[in-house]
């Protein structure tokens, strides 16, 4: 107590210059921490961010008129919440817009099948594709396949349900076929590809996302099946007769803008050091982005805020920043997603970022701590456990690498990474679907997010932990 | 045990026509009955129905073509399955196409919504109605409304989210909304009907149903918006803006038939005295008809049938009927959905129908018998308790009056009915939605309902039981 008696006489009387550099594991630190922590959990501004946004601008597409205009408003709604040096960084981008478009059997069994196509697939000719479906129950099939079993036809790819797990580490193996498969198809000659929706649920809904171009162009139409009618069409294709599908899409890519919004808690001692707060702006058009990632932006920004009005401002500066185009940009040697464009921006700044972290899984609880790989065992890791395992977050032995999509860029360039992990049980029931949607966030388990945010960024953001000098202090795993 | 062996030896002996008559209660029958119940829950026949039918058909709206060979289709399993004099009997009906539908808020806060066309609304006008919405929170206010209110303007009732209840009685309040609603607000004036779904899902999923005609003609456009976009309307309405919506349909009404399958297993020695099992073939055209109601079909179907492999064939007839247009049929003075067609048809052979039960509400289990007034307190209540009180199902004190949409129009023609009350908590999230899929259905609930329907419809059909003569012994709840 006297630590902490000491360091708030010491702001009381403005000589917060000459305070003493603290330890994040120093006493008056944790038991701030944990006042911050408890505030932030009492705190209403994760659910009012997100219900503002996702009511206000509905899904917001990367480049879309929508998510220019919600950038607008969220840098007003930084200003209007104390933020500082609000700005928006504007990038070039080739955006994607879904159209109109069907998917149906025909002939025998004629039915018409919920799909959606995915992100950057091509329009089909006008009076749409129509053939024989060839189906495949792994990826290696369809590599393996020959030309001749696959050229003119309609490629249906269907691994099955993926499962739900706490980690989303179902979702990889699901993925690759959503970006690859196409490409690999069209290569073979086929006239369009399917596939299962990339999700853990059984609703008659399906789940869009990017496929890949190849030699940065398109490939052929893509689709994803909603699961209940990948099921109907595995069905067909198992009694043995020809089943045809029709397909058409309208789906065109045009350039625009995106843009990344960024605003400053300026650090009291030493401002010129960042931590960076990274979620996304921009959603997919089917849903209206309030998990993925309405609820990342929410989170982010209550934390800084619960910090700000906590009577006392940190060493460090807290920067939110609202990541345009990070669901469908298609990089190209101009243009990047907001992630990449940050990253190049900063240059030399970066040497002052001292970590950056994403919050992109949805609005479920946090389970667990991910530090760099330096921070495992040390002590930094123990303060940290000491703010976050009363509200249900343990260290985590797994090693925080990749940040994520958006942070992510800044890796490579040295920046360490934390990652606060979310249980993503439920997170591919909804995930790019248009069940995405503000009823879906359980409004606890969010602020228990903005908790384990505040708290944590407390102890980094007021002491001078350096991750970058740390070195492993116990085995590491994984 | 003794009266059951000297009925078997009865049988055995080519001694049928002189067996003695059987009291619904006697051991042997109720003995006979758990034998047919228990091997009814081992069957496989319902789940084969109803994936070979929603897997082969799709959607199967009333009077399509879908509908149509779903039937012949039908006609054919009970042939194959040993139904004798399967028939089908057809009738002229106006069926109703959705066509293509789109609804979006328009001006500030543009986005698009998700809706469905109500069943038999007109379609709008080519580019679509626009206007500002005028928002009730009950039908009341909108029937108490002034007619300058409402002129021009496109209504939107939100009674909020419909209950999940048991028995499914949240659901009579707002189906009082989407049959009367549009033509409350024609009269009014306005320009289009919007409400919140039926349903009690927080769904992506728009719930469809028949709206009414008003003086033999539709009305105006209406539409039924998905939870969270009725959540989100309310939202922008509460925002004290005005709310402006675009609203397009293309559906359109056109001259069809639609038909009742119908099938019996003639009883051994009173064959004249029928016995209906009832439930709906065709299906709204958003899922593929798979709770609502292939489930009943299958349920019927299977009971009927696990009754035939008994070895046994009891005193009266079963007859199944896969009715014609139960959800969308708008009666006129020469149409009406099928059972309307089936009960007019049958004229003084409805004096022989013995009872009618019908199977439309979803696959989950069956929690309760209820039976005609007179049963109540009836040795024959005591003995169905003793068939089905070991699956779960009790006898309700609430009187069965009113059968189903499909057996009820023989009411008033004095067929009595009884009802094996199924488990509704979560049918009103799929009912009417694109989620109504196979993969919705729990193979046990299934089967532990034509396991009740089998084990009861013995107790009835070997058996003189006659509910019309009975006499309520104890005092009627309800």
């Amino acid at each position: 107590m006297s630590i902490r008696l000491l360091t708030a006489s010491a702001v009381a009387l403005g000589l917060v210059a000459f305070a003493p550099v603290a330890n994040a594991q120093d006493a008056a630190t944790v038991d701030q921490a944990i006042v911050v922590r408890d505030a932030a959990m009492r705190s209403n501004i994760a659910m009012d961010y997100v219900t503002q946004l996702t009511t206000g601008f509905g899904a917001r597409p990367a480049g879309s008129r929508s998510e220019q205009q919600a950038a607008a408003w969220a840098a007003d709604y930084l200003r209007a919440n104390g933020f500082q040096n609000v700005r928006i960084e504007e990038f070039p981008l080739v955006g994607w817009e879904r159209g109109e478009s069907s998917a149906a059997i025909v002939g025998d069994n004629a039915q018409a099948l919920v799909a959606a196509a995915l992100g950057h697939s091509p329009a089909t000719p006008r009076n749409g594709v129509e053939a024989e479906i060839v189906r495949f129950s792994t990826f290696e099939d369809l590599q393996a396949a020959p030309d001749a079993a696959v050229r003119g036809k309609i490629v249906y790819v269907d691994l099955g349900q993926m499962h739900p797990m706490q980690d989303g580490s179902g979702y990889g193996p699901q993925t690759r076929v959503r970006g690859a498969g196409p490409g690999v198809a069209a290569a073979k000659g086929a006239s369009a590809f399917v596939m299962r929706s990339v999700g853990s649920d059984e609703d008659r809904m399906p789940h869009t996302g990017t496929t890949r171009y190849v030699d940065g162009k398109p490939t052929i139409p893509a689709f994803a099946l909603a699961a209940p009618d990948a099921d109907q069409v595995s069905r067909l294709v198992a009694l043995g007769q020809p089943v045809r599908m029709r397909l058409t899409s309208t789906a065109r890519t045009y350039r625009t803008t995106s843009q990344n919004v960024i605003g400053d808690l300026p650090g009291a001692t030493r401002p010129d050091e960042i931590i960076v707060l990274g979620s996304h702006m921009d959603s997919w058009d089917l849903g209206t982005g309030a998990i993925d990632d309405g609820a990342g932006g929410a989170i982010t920004v209550a934390a800084a805020k619960a910090i700000a009005d906590s009577g006392r401002r940190p060493a460090r500066t807290l920067r939110v920043i609202f990541y345009g185009s990070e669901e469908v940009s298609q990089p190209t040697p101009q243009t990047g997603n907001g992630g990449a464009v940050y990253a190049r921006g900063q240059g030399a700044a970066l040497d002052k970022h001292i970590i950056a972290g994403e919050s992109d899984f949805g609005a479920d609880r946090v389970y667990a701590l991910r530090l760099p790989a330096g921070a495992q065992g040390s002590d930094f890791q123990k303060a940290a456990t000491r703010v976050l395992y009363p509200i249900g977050v343990l260290a985590s032995d797994r090693v925080e690498t990749e940040g994520g999509v958006d942070v992510g860029p800044m890796g490579p360039l040295g920046v360490p990474f934390f990652g606060l992990a979310q249980d993503g049980t439920r997170y591919f029931d909804l995930h790019h679907t248009a069940n995405d949607t503000l009823d879906k966030i359980d409004p606890a388990q969010l602020n228990q997010n903005v908790a384990a945010w505040a708290g944590l960024l407390w102890l980094i953001a007021d002491s001078d932990v350096d991750f970058r000098a740390m070195k492993p202090t116990a085995p590491m795993a994984r």
